[in-house]
């Protein structure tokens, strides 16, 4: 089955090459940018302001193939491409939430991403706590990195 | 730009038909299905079995169409697309957090979804938190329905 998507839009930040993206979300915090959507989508950004985070869905565009098996970038083995994050996936899609600082006509001012520049944007969802308060979570490989 | 992705899998779930898909997440609790990735991605499912929730990117495939503002079900005005989860997307991608049961080589046992029988799967993440303890969320118009 061939799924056909179109960019909604491109990602503007200070990140000009991939290996200077944080490798930890948190890393990316204090950075901003923008994201420029496409005018005929404009109109989708109604009562958006609103939300203090948003989910944003981007094309890893650099990315080149992929292995089903991976060293992540935070470990030392091998690891399941579908347990980490890594942009190199069969369908690459990066998904990052970020927060929203103001809408402008069809202009977003984010803050705290880690997405390189000229990323295109797939979708932007508004962001809400998706598990309930008190969800015990288990993070697998990744607890034993800290 | 035009963006091909491909089916990796696909969801096997209660819900055969959209309109019996719960329109708040929590009310897909207790739900219980699986995900079926197709074998020549299997390998990329090791590790996944230590974190208790993954993200699923999903092809909304009945999506058809869409307008940049809609009525959200669970509200009577007309909101922005984009502040919205609606299906009916530019790019009809759906985000679904959901429990991780079990691996059994390329089947998921997953529960608490929200998602249509026979969807297909675009993307397995790792769930882990994505915003610091003690960020402090705001959620727009839906703040006014819970």
């Amino acid at each position: 089955m061939k799924i056909e998507y179109q960019s909604i839009g491109i990602v503007h930040s200070p990140f000009k090459e991939g290996d200077k993206i944080p490798f930890q979300p948190s890393l990316g915090k204090g950075v901003s940018g923008s994201v420029e959507v496409f005018p005929n989508f404009a109109e989708g950004l109604d009562d958006l302001d609103g939300f203090s985070h948003i989910i944003l869905l981007c094309h890893f565009h650099k990315s080149s193939g992929h292995r089903m098996k991976i060293i992540p970038r935070v470990d030392t083995q091998l690891r399941g491409l579908f347990a980490t994050r890594s942009p190199n996936r069969p369908n690459p899609i990066g998904l990052s939430v970020v927060r929203l600082l103001a809408v402008h006509e069809n202009e977003l001012s984010i803050m705290d991403l880690d997405i390189l520049d000229g990323t295109p944007v797939l979708d932007i969802k508004p962001y809400y706590p998706e598990l309930e308060a008190g969800t015990e979570v288990h993070t697998g490989w990744l607890e034993r990195k800290g």
